[in-house]
């Protein structure tokens, strides 16, 4: 199967990675590096177990083998074959016979929707459990049950996964998405394979202003150990970020959380672009909610990475239950989510701090055929004035100070609008990216 | 007498102390100083006369044993000990024996207010002279009248009194008064007064953040003699200070009027208590009128001290004139005030730029047993989080940028509200004061 | 003729001036100043041809002798000793016969004002033309033309001409206007000759707070000349500028085009006294249209210089052609402007931002005569309280970040309204000019 930018391509895709026992560490994030490998370069960095990251530690790989509930009946009433979240992520061992009124307290399920099982975890504390819906709960017999979760905790590495298309300039883009939820489609597989489809239209482009940099990694733990490896990097050279999330189901605009400090050029560009007929939502960061944007908008970072979904910031039933499938996520609007975000990131390139290299006076743009050799006014003459008035515009406003969108606000336009007037700046050197 | 929070207590004292012939140096401000000695522990600071001041010198004392002024018939038209004021303050001695039209240039009296007898001062030219009411001057028969004033002017210092509080940090608030008008009420006795109870308040506190400065002085020369000995203390250490006067009288609610800068933590807080039911009022500062916040504003200075009183800023009829008596200042609203003036220090102490030690991703809550270490949705969960999010909050923007209220203000609430999110990640150490 | 502000002066000098054959560079710019140099000093200051201005070079000075085009009957079609603007500006020399067909490229008029006369520059080009009504174009014969262009380009200078009235300070205000264009009214010959009559007008004031310096410059290259000899200078020392031009025709009110920064003295007293009855318009920099201001307000420079005019702004049907007149401009109006721009610059004279020497407390008022010596509440003494009030605001807020126009407008008053307090504060060297 080769990379094919169709419903069928990502359907099979979908299909191939859902069944895969994800988590925070171990084989099933490796495999799904795997497979979205085979479509994308991707650079693996591994985190031993034990190594400090920041006020964290890697934890230990998770391997699980088999985890299975049965009843008195000899019935299964859960089994982590069937669907992997009936077994409580990050699970110790276990293997007894436990009777029912002992086995409530490793029984999980949702009282308020009491058809779905839950997806839960305890990383950072050790259990053992299973997932169930209040429904089968309620019909459980007393009596004795075997209970049976053959994990391990091994020293191994947590792996994050990168990917760089090259631009111009060395500042650059970030964009990124988690995996280590198990089987969930909207809050998990979505924005990787979204995060895919930007890659592939992003490398046809046929130049690019920045580097854009793809990132795949844990949520949280992971976001934690790319900063370890790339914070420094990031405070360097980040211009805008972007963690791709729930880029499913029914809502029909994207919503960008934007950034702690709302400061990116993605983060200017989100307001401006919908003064020009975009209709995707903004609503502020908080550190109460969201993924991994609250770890690179943490006060020693302060990154201005933005996060978008379409229902993850307002919140929606199938989060984190067996709700979340594929015909709730559907795939669409995958395809719809990576259109939007590539008008958003062509519109991203027209948007850059262009310095004036000859600020002293204007420059004579005659001399470089920019400017009408005579001087005549004309109704003709002002028709073609709109390309040297942007001209005008960028130059006395190519102080530093102002970005490519301040200038195009000024004159109440779209920055995409004044792409041949940065063209011929850029090209005759009178403008210089910063 | 023991200090006590009565009624009874704050009237005897007002009694001991309104007789008292005080000026801006001299033996009634010392009287004075000895007499709140009993009650809180006074340091007194002493500047000999002559001392420069920045622009100023500090003047000699006024000694004035016997002020009077007899009629024709030998009736006693003014006299010091019937009542303080009616003597000009800081008169030049005199023994003479004067005509009618000779002495107008010597009384003062108030056309506008003819029942009253003004109080009236000439520090800085000398001169003497006696007050009296606007109908008594009229009467007063021609010829010859006695005049005797036995004054003289001493070398000797003008002090001030100071009293700490100390907190766990070394930034504080300073709460000032001014003791110098002889027999005043509301603007004179109100204020150390209400200073004197809110020091005790402030002493019972279970534990203090901020450490706490409590000052009498004479006014204007006084407060200047304050920043000569403290200006360079202040304004590494102070984070807000309050003027105290005018404490008693009519008007239900405290008016404050904001430091010239406004960007104290006090100015900060009375703006944001208003939105959570607190009534006083908010004046901007102004140089024009007012009494020693003007000096502490100076543009040399530029401290963050307010001013509060009840009716000062807007003026009243009793304003420097025999009607500022203790009935029309009534004692009830000197409690009222240390009240009104305790719960707004109490919400104060929740004040700070509080910084997160541990500002690279957020912090492993888990591992210190501040975070659930189980990850699944329920509404049992939701109504946990309250603290969470404030802690959240507190992490995120705890950048030295945002203080406690800006936190608050992000999510709407009061930052009394926050104590325990506040208390525990201080516990935690997650948490420095700056 | 010796200077006089009269109209019959203003006109004789109009007269004088206007069949003058002006260019960038040349014999009549020279022959202009020459006149201008009889009524008040003017100093000049040549730039050689080819000396490099920033990204522009000198160019070599034009002299045209005749020029003039004869139809096939032997009729002057056009001829620049009738009206100079009848030869194309800058026109290389030529002399030939031509066919009709062949001459048309060569022939400039307005088909959208068929009865003015157009003027026409080409100064980075060479060509050659004549400039004549649509309406005569139209009418021209087929046939033989004979086109005559005595014209000649001669290395030689490029001359600008300055006069500065020194004042208090070296803090100085420029103001400037242009001459260049040839027999052109009120874009031309108005701006000098306004400047002329400001030149009399602030000579004569009793006091000076700044030095005011005039300019005569032809536009563009000459404001770029400018800019290459006093570029360093003007960033140290200036605090306002302002090209003049257009100061004719019909529109009763001034119009201020702001500084690209808005943030120069007069920017500030601009909107200032609009509100306390002044009725001048107020729009913002933009480097797409106007005059100099362009120059001194471009990235390197960004000087404090405004552009007045009355219609330059918004455009006029007589903007460079043969309808721009004596009679279009008027002579009234320049006497006008004359008036309205003195006044402005007389309250410009109370705008400086003074520092208090005295800035720790209050000054002792008192000491120097400046305060009331005696302490007593009176209507007589309010009434007494303006002027000392101003004093406490302009020494309170006397703090190197507030100017005399933000005092004024913490008081809702006009900043002329302070003068008084001004005065006396700097008489005691309480405030100094920073």
């Amino acid at each position: 199967m080769q990379y094919q930018e169709t419903e069928n391509f990502y359907s099979n895709l979908y299909d191939e990675l859902f069944p895969i026992l994800r988590s925070i560490t171990g084989p099933g994030l490796r495999q799904s590096y795997d497979i979205f490998g085979r479509y994308m370069p991707l650079e693996i960095t591994s985190l031993k177990s034990g190594t400090k990251v920041f006020d964290w530690h890697i934890p230990q790989e998770w391997h699980c083998e088999d985890a299975y509930l049965v009843d008195p009946n000899g019935k299964t009433v859960a089994d982590m074959k069937r669907l992997n979240i009936e077994v409580l992520n990050y699970s110790e061992p276990v293997d007894r016979e436990i009777e029912l009124d002992e086995l409530q307290a490793h029984l999980y399920s949702l009282p308020d929707l009491p058809d779905a099982i839950p997806y839960v975890t305890s990383y950072y504390k050790k259990r053992w459990g299973f997932c169930l819906s209040q429904n089968e709960r309620e019909k459980l017999a007393p009596g004795t049950y075997k209970a049976v979760v053959k994990s391990e905790f091994v020293d191994g590495t947590l792996d994050v996964a990168q990917s760089v298309l090259k631009g111009q300039s060395k500042k650059e883009v970030m964009l990124s998405s988690y995996l280590c939820h198990p089987s969930m489609a909207n809050n998990e597989l979505s924005g990787p394979l979204v995060l895919l489809g930007l890659y592939h239209r992003i490398k046809n482009w046929p130049q690019r202003r920045y580097t854009y940099r793809f990132i795949l990694n844990p949520e949280t733990i992971g976001s934690l150990s790319v900063l370890h490896i790339l914070g420094d990097h990031f405070k360097q050279n980040m211009v805008s970020g972007l963690v791709i999330n729930c880029m499913g189901g029914e809502p029909e605009e994207l919503v960008f959380k934007h950034s702690r400090n709302d400061n990116g050029i993605l983060d200017k560009l989100l307001y401006h672009l919908n003064n020009y007929g975009y209709k995707h939502g903004n609503i502020p960061f908080s550190p109460m909610k969201g993924s991994d944007e609250r770890q690179y908008n943490s006060p020693g970072f302060q990154l201005p990475v933005c996060c978008v979904s379409r229902a993850f910031h307002t919140g929606f039933k199938e989060y984190h239950n067996s709700f979340d499938t594929k015909e709730a996520m559907g795939i669409k609007p995958l395809i719809d989510s990576i259109d939007k975000l590539e008008k958003i990131f062509l519109a991203h390139e027209q948007c850059a701090t262009l310095e004036n290299t000859s600020p002293y006076g204007e420059p004579n743009l005659g001399s470089r055929g920019l400017y009408p050799t005579i001087s005549m006014v004309s109704k003709e003459r002002e028709r073609q004035a709109t390309e040297l008035n942007d001209m005008r515009m960028l130059l006395n406003y190519g102080d530093k100070m102002h970005d490519t969108i301040d200038i195009a606000n000024l004159q109440n336009k779209c920055v995409t609008e004044m792409s041949s007037a940065i063209d011929k700046l850029e090209q005759n050197a009178l403008l210089e990216m910063l």
